[in-house]
């Protein structure tokens, strides 16, 4: 029986303590390029492109592209109506994932300070093939192992929570620009146990994971995500200080007492009157009734040649449950920019989300970063489409930039899927008011982080990604 | 700008004092019992079962019964898939109303005290005629005046917040098993303004609403289910002793600093957990094909004479927007049974909660009271439908009953509706374990309140009645 207050037990202290140690413990970081490099020398994946019609295994209609097995996921139309906006009226192609898998980070502490175990794991649609990834990444067909594969290793730490310590445990939305109403579990479990490193695994502590996330496509989408479901660190047990104060404003918007702009009734009333008043429908819709979309043999694409692709790829892999497989993926068009403004109010860091509809989101809307898009999208939309403070990050000084990084997304669904995630600090007394933005802190993005549909994956990236900056650097 | 953190802003103080307001203020309780007798003589309505096919304004079809406008709601068939349970598929009739309406109580502090607006409306399914019921209570169709009737008053507090302090807005369900999907906005908003007190409405002290809440069928669901969403007081400003220390332990309950049972993180994951594992689909079906149920002129009633039938009624009122109308309704067979057992962990209430699917439900499943049932409903289930913790609930002996009323469910929809809500309290060392089931605390149900689909509405209708404990009694 636990009687303590929650997180009164020392886990922001712990995460904090991990957050610092990226020198020390079972993995130098020096250690783990090497160890990095060595993996992906020994478990290479071919990929190459195939025409969609010649998928095996796969039944490739003209109202839906499914797998023979019926599992895994399909490939349909969606329509998608959004009342009193720039576009009203769209149709696109969606994949269609209705079963719920796992992301799950094993935690143990070494020595005091807690580690992750993780995983250098070969995804299809990585452009680089090898990323870190979560200790688990299954969806139920692969723990049901409906494909045949080996058993997922590590999957009853989260099957089993009985003798663990659960530190984060909540479905968390993807794509919704790809996916429709698509959800993983996002899973942090603490053990105990002696616990056995398989190849292509290992403990890493925070301080070293938040290092490697400043390196371009290496820390996968799915670690990204659970990383965000982490408690935040609120404090710099080693005291240290920094010239500007930007990481002791961060560390205070981490802090649940610190001063926020609004309180966090104030912004769940904001979602609310959002999720109310927007007025979104969407139905699954033949594929054969994908109005501006051209199927060939070859791929589905928008008239236009914007936004994305679905084409075929066929995958012959080492360090994989299957060997050789063939696979529909979404591949966009052009890399992203995913973007978060943040600035000082009363010495705390907060941060600017925005209300976004998005079509395969489950609840109308998911906070999303302040600028998220594809800049080459919209010059086929109406002006007006055009995404507010897209100047502010495009155009920012160089010392505004406090995090820059080319990341890959999801790389099971997305084929060469990259978005350049950016903070930029503007000015606190930067005037950006918009009614459909809010200055968030920390604090309050962790809060909603307990609870599904909240924040969008791109923001939780982003989240990640701000959390990082907490690690001392060099 | 706020720059104090949540609820620091002595709202709970606020709270609690007027919870312990029922003698003093614009209103005491002889003087409410006075006014409410005098709406009733004045704003009685005559209510006509009539038969289904003979609505006006409403198109009887074999597939759905809908207005002839297209809004209000429809009444459809509901196919249920409950994989692994006593009852793995059934099909029911199910009301479908997809707009979300507005539940509001305005708040006003008068002499430093805070005092709802509470409105005696008659709506046709109470079995009584009038009951208490929020400021507002609108569905979108009311508000946009589809039925052109009159303007509903006050709505614009809840429409236009920038001028109020909003203390709770939330998306909440309605009941799963006769609603599909129903959410309503439950609003509690704080004015300074002048407020014009129009007919049929009262200023009433969280006091006098607590000692009202006591008396059966006074106080109505929508009335019960705002007030759930009003954050807990968690001290005696009063200082006032009691006997048993009930009180005492339950105003520990509503404090977020006490020990609790389970930290809050592991109460999520289990949500998450029950969410990811229970598989329940669930379609909208013409109602030609709901197998099990009979369709005559008069209704639609399940063949074993159990559960509920969809009627039609005939209304004529004063005091409403339109004076004459007809519709259908659910009437449900025999009185319910809602009950909390509760019990001291440490010197902290902690109340029985279930994971409880409903066909009805956004989200597989929200938390419910221990025991919800109709008890008759179970003569034609498998033994093992047969709800845990009845018999503890049946067999209370009379001094743990802590709370005991007959309550209305709501009364547009629903037509002589009425459940028993009880509070029982049990032994602290009863053992009571039960997968299905965990131990909260109030404060837990508190911070849960603040987001959509985790309590369903019979919980917060028992977390209201428990709340009204906190209140000083004769």
């Amino acid at each position: 029986m636990t009687t303590a207050p929650p997180w009164a037990d020392g886990l922001a202290r712990r995460i904090a303590e991990s957050a610092l140690a990226w020198e020390s413990g079972p993995a130098e970081v020096d250690a783990f390029r090497a160890w990095f490099a060595e993996r992906a020398r020994t478990s290479a994946a071919l990929v190459r492109r195939v025409p969609l019609d010649s998928l095996t295994g796969w039944q490739n209609g003209a109202d839906v592209i499914r797998h023979a097995s019926g599992r895994f996921f399909t490939i349909e139309g969606l329509d998608i109506h959004v009342r009193d906006r720039p576009v009203p009226h769209w149709r696109q192609p969606i994949i269609n994932q209705p079963e719920i898998g796992i992301l799950g980070i094993l935690v143990k502490e070494f020595d005091g300070v807690m580690h992750c175990l993780m995983q250098a794991k070969v995804e299809p649609g990585n452009s680089n093939g090898l990323q870190l990834s979560p200790t688990v990444q299954a969806t139920r067909s692969n723990y049901t192992r409906v494909h045949g594969g080996r058993q997922v290793p590590y999957l009853d730490y989260f099957r089993d929570l009985s003798g663990s310590r659960v530190i984060a445990d909540v479905r968390q939305s993807e794509q919704g620009s790809a996916f429709y109403q698509k959800r993983n579990r996002n899973m942090i479990v603490e053990t105990t146990d002696d616990v056995e490193v398989l190849d292509g695994f290992r403990w890493m502590t925070l301080g070293q994971m938040h290092r490697v996330l400043a390196l371009d496509d290496l820390v996968n989408m799915d670690a990204r995500t659970v990383m965000s479901c982490l408690p935040f660190a609120t404090s710099d047990p080693a005291g240290r200080e920094e010239g500007d104060g930007f990481r002791a404003a961060l560390l205070r918007s981490c802090d649940g007492t610190s001063p926020a702009l609004h309180r966090l009734g104030e912004i769940l009333s904001w979602v609310t009157d959002a999720r109310t008043r927007i007025d979104v429908s969407t139905s699954l819709i033949p594929l054969r009734e994908v109005s501006g979309w051209r199927r060939t043999e070859e791929r589905i694409s928008h008239e236009t040649g914007l936004f994305f692709s679905v084409i075929g790829v066929d995958v012959e892999a080492t360090g994989r449950e299957v060997a050789h497989w063939t696979q529909p993926m979404i591949e966009p068009h052009g890399t992203g920019l995913v973007a978060f403004l943040c600035r000082r109010i009363d010495g705390v860091l907060h941060v600017l989300v925005q209300a976004q509809v998005e079509a395969g989101y489950v609840d109308v809307i998911e906070l999303a970063p302040t600028v998220q898009c594809t800049p080459d999208n919209y010059s086929c939309l109406p002006a007006d489409a055009r995404p507010p403070f897209l100047d502010e990050v495009l155009l920012a000084r160089p010392e505004q930039i406090r995090f820059t990084a080319v990341l890959s997304e999801e790389g099971g669904r997305f084929f060469h899927a990259r978005n350049r995630y950016t903070i930029i600090e503007v000015e606190p007394d930067a005037d950006l008011a918009h009614p459909n933005y809010r200055w968030v802190t920390m604090a309050q993005l962790a809060d909603l982080l307990r609870h599904s549909h909240y924040l969008n994956v791109q923001a939780r990236s982003l989240v990640a990604c701000l959390h990082s900056l907490t690690s001392a650097r060099d």
